[in-house]
């Protein structure tokens, strides 16, 4: 058994950008050398989450279609009134969501759904680079 | 310190279908010959997820009210006008909750509270095999 | 590798209070050991969660509204019928948000951002003494 830490970076294009990140994760498993085991995906930062989904263009609309409707960027937050930076709706949404997800891996292999990706998502209302920790664990 | 892999499967009766998996999970730990770890628990799929909840009927019906507020199955969503599967409002609500918690144990037992009860949800439109794979690293 | 469990009591001021336990999580894996790893973060009971949040008094108000509007208190639910306890939306919005984290430490330290505070969320009607779960896994 071990601990292997893998720090992926990605750029965001801003509010609602969707990035999947199924084939670094992936790749980091196969490099690490471990057959069995699990990856904590881990985004650092409060205005971004992780998740799984079905990655096709459809659903990278629905998705933050759904989060404006439970934490509207329109409404006063009272983080704005605070910071006037205008993204309390942002921190709102990912906490929502969490920074965290746990996926198991045998044979090397991620054990996803076929229709299911492992993806960042940016709700800063800027572009972002994106620091993700993949922890490791496993023999 | 070791991974040890379990996988069950349970039929879901469809859309909002909540089945408790606590008993399998607890098994699994018992059978694994582990004193004290992790279950990392994962539903493969992106129309699923797992949580936590007191598994009594009420909640059973409060729950899938709350996504059908934030997710309602009447509206128009992206991915139905590209697949016409009519599930689009299934993928938001899973990824929203997630396919993915991680429970602790020690001396054998879940570390769960009287009431809290480990659900899988069905959010799918019709009955499914679910696979839920159950990753237990310890020692 | 091995595996310790540490167990943390907050005593909560009732609905929608958030508690910031990350000095206590630091301090635990500090205490350990342990150089790299995994903390999986659990809080047993059916009406509290943990998230990460940027901890600051705009968002710790923020939040719970955004829970009141997807999970209002003065509708009816099902769950109340049942127990007239009146806290079925606190399991509601307890189950959405999940009872687990998992977060990656390195050379004893956590992976955090900057302005990302791991959080206790209250959502019972009253207040609570509450049982957190510290599993530790690393080497």
């Amino acid at each position: 058994m071990s601990v292997i830490t893998k720090t992926i970076t990605v750029r965001s294009n801003g509010e609602n950008d969707m990035i999947d990140i199924t084939r670094q994760t992936d790749e980091a498993i196969k490099a690490s050398g471990l057959q069995d085991g699990i990856v904590a995906i881990f985004v650092s930062g409060s205005t971004a989450a992780v998740t799984t989904i079905e990655y096709e263009p459809g659903l990278k609309k629905d998705f933050p279609e759904m989060l404006a409707r439970i934490a509207p960027s329109e409404i006063i937050y009272e983080h704005d009134n605070t910071w006037h930076d205008g993204n309390g709706h942002s921190h709102v949404r990912a906490s929502l969501l969490g920074p965290s997800l746990t996926v198991p891996f045998k044979n090397k292999g991620l054990m996803l759904g076929t229709w299911q990706q492992i993806v960042l998502l940016e709700m800063d209302t800027r572009p972002r680079d994106r620091k993700i920790i993949l922890q490791l664990i496993g023999e």
